[in-house]
């Protein structure tokens, strides 16, 4: 077997004093922190799409990386690629992987032979995880690059269309059972429209729920425990992503009774691309009992569009551990780097450079909402903000027996209520204090 | 009584080659659209807040705008107001308007004496109503504007606000039930947050829900007939506000049981700052059957506030006219302008030619619409488009009888799909052919 | 010489009333308004690269349109790609194209062989414009495509890539000078910067401007008459592009002398991608005297990319012809439809009804536009404004030789100016009786 | 005296371990950090108009501040705040102050009462700056707030209110020299428009220049030595400012010749408003000489309006004192926080925090860019990513003396380049480890 990154070897923990840059300053996996090990913590992934196939094309451009495993022969392409990625993550020490099917293997002449090499391939990759012990964090399917769903899959105009999406996710929950997937999930690619000039709003969404509860039923049939993923977007590629954001997935589940069977994958860009911020996204889901999994990024909050940068940002690491350690830590989920290098990192190692940052980013993430979460910085401060609401008043509202009529009485005995400080300042600089 | 308005007679319409700006170009009330009159189409309403009490203030300057009614003394000046409101509608011409506790009655040294403003105030309201044949579409109560409830009225972290709060809907109900109301309309002011440093969206979320419950049940008590509208809004004046959108009031109904309960009001410039059309929630409201009103106004989409400005765009009008003609009209609801003239338009006139500008701009976008309607112009290039679900295999998976095994069986039998031009130039032009 | 849009035959102008989708229903080009025929006021062209080059591809998907001239043979898709572009023209009836040097010969193996092959294309051009009298309105050079121009072109940190964009914009003046191009348009494709962290942006600001002289002094040197553009976009490709708006552009220009040797081609999309709209770009930069040309187009101002959708808004296409209009109209430039047809409309014709809709789209702006210039519907208004300035004491400070002791004698003097209303509202509704 | 702020003490450094809140952290004013104390980095001022003027009024929202000085009586009012405002600066340990003209001294019956209490209260301001030492950053008048500057000041249409604006700037200028002011700005309030239908921008940029051509030479006139300052903003209170942002102002003072006359004031907000970073704008104005002070605040980059927080990101303190050190350091200028407290804040201590808070950000910002700057962490890489500018080819290009032939030759002669990665992972990581 070829080796494709001879330039870096193993990376490991050498702390922050180090001057080498293929070295984890911060993230030491066996660490533990608030009793668990770091690498349990994050169960971090590598996303096959971006780290294996993204060459740095854009809309403007060609690509313009230079692989050694990228051969003309498809074949040979897919195999070399695989081996590539799993001596990468093993470098990196990683525990996880994601991938679509198309990006193990490309779409063939017709549905039969891409089946045929995504068959092979998924062999060639139950075989590395066996030997790397690298696992699957979850499968997923590609349903809109080609063509065929350039309207939609399972919302697309036109029936055959679902059924071809309908057999090639069918097909993929099958794989993902394979290689052992924890997971699945659903990203509406081109679930929307672009003009409602010629769309059917409330029937592309009827289908939709069909579709979900097709994988629902599938997934019981042939008996695969992973946890489903659905993954909020707001919009790119279509004008508007019918998965909006956190709550508009949120309304969608309950509708249609999906609450039970799919919990949320945030994906940090597109929750900024929707008008919120990462940690709102996380609350969101959270408070409502729906947060899974997360894919761990960064946007450009100045562009518009999806950037898929790696996350490097401290305090968005720390706030989004904060959030992750409140409710429990990730149980089938973790972090999915769905993130790509920049179009001019064009040298092998700019991958490594990438993820170690996120990694050791993460990690000053955990190490500082470890010591909140110890020191009950904010915890106590809300206890007490909402303290009212332990009274015997507040309980009584809160357990649904109060009226109007209540709350008319109270008032009217009780006058002017005092506004107290949000102390939003305050909190602030407790806050940086925690950035470390 | 005194005169307002001295330099406007009743506006008139006098079609499309006049030269007067203060007569209706293309607003006839009683003239028929698809047989109901124009006016019944609409359900015009003036809103009381930014017409009669917006006198252009902004962030960065006092009131720009002197008027005869906005005297010193309290009392007068709420007399005044309302005499000038009544003059001005008249006028106008429009059959209905809306108003919060606090437009009319500024509350007082304290909850006594704001509830004493209040009842002498619609006293007043009630005759004028009568004497005019102007009805009230909807009442709601100002829970944002006093300092008591900077942190949230309803999410307040002090039970006490939510008190307070209660006791002030409690009275707006009743008051909106006195003048007849056929609705009434739950703007979440400042629920929301600042930072999520010292909130607990959660329990925040719960009262809410607890709040919009106790208001159902108050309803039922006081046998309230009217529609009860909750009115989506992103941001502004909090960061957040909870009714982010169609979708999130959407999720929230239906999570905590108040589906059934209560109905959107949807407003064009919420729409654009949370990031979608307002066409998009217009759609998204109807097709999941919790359409009830709308706050007709307009935003600017270069700027990230609300701009309230007054509908003028033929596009946006015709568009809106065209899913209230499919949902079958307005029922309970009707357009409110929630607009306000530029800080710039100083004279009592500019007043008329906001509204008479929106009157028209409707208008227009009617009769663009139902000759769309009657033509099919849309509706039969969309059954055309999504004609296979009307087969037996469509209908199959839309009855929910279909599994993946068939969406497997049908591909592999028929092959690669063929895709079909979503054509949206061409339905662009079509477009363009009904902007009259 | 094989016909490569059978189904369509030459666009005729039929009036308002026709049926026929495949015809103008407003651009007439021979019918004179302000006496100057419609097609002489717009110079519309059609771009190369979107129309006959885009096949749909987008970030998240492959290409979805099959043309008939898209060969796998490079010399034979170069050549039919041609001769289908001047029937689709032909057809339509535009009387100018525009391209880059890579649309209409790809890059070869080395520069000898892209040479070659823009050569062999540009003879060919050169037929079918003598043929058809069809003509140039501009030429442009690619970039930003290859790989080489990732970091920057004239910004490229190394000035061997520098050098490389030098030898390709002396070609492509040389083509376009061949060709009898009226003008030559600078696009700063990637001319900017993803981070700040490893650019000096004074040090690449400088290059630019070298090149842009070294561009001047060739074309004095090879007797080039064309006007040079450089057209604004302010992100996509790159995070930040230096010609971020018309302002930046213009401050740009004067810095280095350049002002005299360009004006701008501006783009609608790429104006409220700037956050400005393209009413502002447009009367920036006539005020400003360095108004060349327009890239018709549209964006959606939702969406935070590049859509380039064809210009169907009148709004929009009545004030940019009222401002080319008080500008005296086009000299060099027009109107070229920088846009592309949606991904999913994939037949051949769509190319048309998008071409059509916008050709239509400005015959309705120019008409309204023309009404409000004979009317001088807002200059009558605008004169009355600005009346003030016409006095004694206005012109005093317009000429120079007022001091502040003056301003402030006259204000003591004065006392309290009163102001007047904008009356935006009412000319709001003005501009909607020329919206036709 | 009376005492405004009780139970606050002087604010010392305690060093990060401390307990206290009310204590700085990283901030030691006469620490050395670069052979120059922190104090002399920094340069902070305090802004009146935020601090002891703004009560926590919003659009939607009455103030929710009560202040003890906040008096009913105007000339107590005055005379507690100034009171007040030289309390909490010397406790706070800030060298120095900026104020509006109006701030100090609301406006009167007429302009002779508002100079009266201006000539007052300045009288006072100066003796408690010789009481203190604390001194005046820079002078500002207000052009925004009063009805008479609706439509502009300078650039109004009235040059009735021209001249009453150029008679309120001379008296400030004057105040300002009065106050041993080290510089005076210019923010162009609502120098911008709200449609363009009523606005003639070529004429208002015209009265724009000569306003401060007049300012010029006013400033000659009474031999003001301070430095001028024009502030750029987007957005707000217009719908369009005329000074966008560095690039628009840099146009405008190249065009009209006041470049060697005015700097510009970079507001952090203003720039993320404008769609660039603070980062980018300080790096424009650098670049091109026009740098010259600092509104020190923070956006939210997800909410359209100026919201004006306290700067506590780390990220954007280090890069933006980087840029500062990299010029040399402030000469004139100063970081001025002009930032408020959010609404809900309402204790006289959220004060001390919020500055406190910005204070200790800039002091680590200040640390870890200091450290940059010594180690060369990203200098060294510049230097050696556009060594080719340094050779013997790219010195020729940079003087000027290259030609489009010699880029042709060296092309033909030299091939393909090799494009180099542009790290930017890598250096994102090197940031972080600067992060402290």
């Amino acid at each position: 077997m070829a080796e494709y990154f001879p330039t870096v070897k193993k990376i490991k923990f050498e702390g922050p004093d180090t001057r080498n840059p293929l070295s984890f300053k911060h993230y030491n996996p066996k660490e533990k922190v608030l009793g668990k090990p770091m690498a349990e913590h994050f169960r971090f992934a590598v996303s096959y799409w971006h780290t294996f196939k993204g060459l740095g094309q854009d809309p403007f451009g060609l690509p313009t990386m230079i692989r050694s495993y990228d051969v003309a022969d498809v074949d040979q392409m897919m195999e070399k690629t695989m081996e590539a990625a799993f001596e990468f993550m093993s470098k990196l020490g990683v525990g996880y992987w994601c991938f679509h099917d198309s990006d193990v293997a490309p779409e063939g002449a017709d549905i039969h032979e891409s089946r045929a090499r995504l068959d092979k391939v998924v062999k060639q990759a139950k075989k590395l995880q066996n030997d790397t012990g690298i696992k699957l964090l979850w499968g997923t399917c590609n349903l809109f690059s080609h063509r065929r769903f350039m309207s939609g899959a399972a919302t697309n105009p036109d029936p055959a269309i679902f059924a071809y999406a309908g057999a090639k996710v069918k097909k993929a929950l099958e794989v993902t059972k394979y290689l052992g997937g924890e997971g699945y999930t659903f990203w509406g690619g081109r679930e929307g429209y672009e003009t409602l000039l010629n769309t059917d709003m409330g029937r592309e969404l009827d289908h939709l729920a069909r579709f979900l509860h097709m994988a629902v039923d599938y997934k019981k049939q042939i008996k695969f425990k992973g946890q489903f993923y659905i993954e909020p977007k707001p919009k790119e590629p279509t004008k508007h992503q019918y998965d909006f954001d956190a709550a508009s997935c949120h309304a969608f589940l309950l509708k249609y009774g999906l609450d039970k069977h799919l919990k949320l994958n945030l994906e940090a860009n597109h929750c900024t691309l929707a008008g919120h911020s990462f940690l709102h996204e996380l609350e969101y889901a959270s408070a409502n009992g729906i947060l899974g999994s997360v894919d761990a990024n960064r946007g450009d909050e100045l562009l518009g569009w999806d950037t898929d940068q790696f996350p490097t940002n401290i305090y968005e690491t720390t706030m989004a551990m904060y959030t992750i350690l409140k409710m429990g830590g990730f149980t089938t989920g973790g972090l999915n780097f769905d993130a790509k290098i920049r179009r001019q990192s064009i040298d092998p190692q700019d991958l490594f450079h990438a993820h170690i940052g996120a990694m050791d980013a993460f990690a000053r993430g955990l190490k500082g909402a470890a010591k909140m979460h110890k020191d009950g910085a904010f915890a106590k401060h809300l206890k007490q903000r909402y303290a009212g609401w332990d009274t015997a008043f507040g309980k009584k509202i809160e357990s649904g027996k109060a009226t109007f009529d209540d709350m008319e009485a109270y008032t009217l005995k009780n006058g002017e209520p005092q506004p107290k400080s949000g102390q939003q300042e305050y909190l602030e600089n407790v806050l940086n204090e925690y950035i470390v």
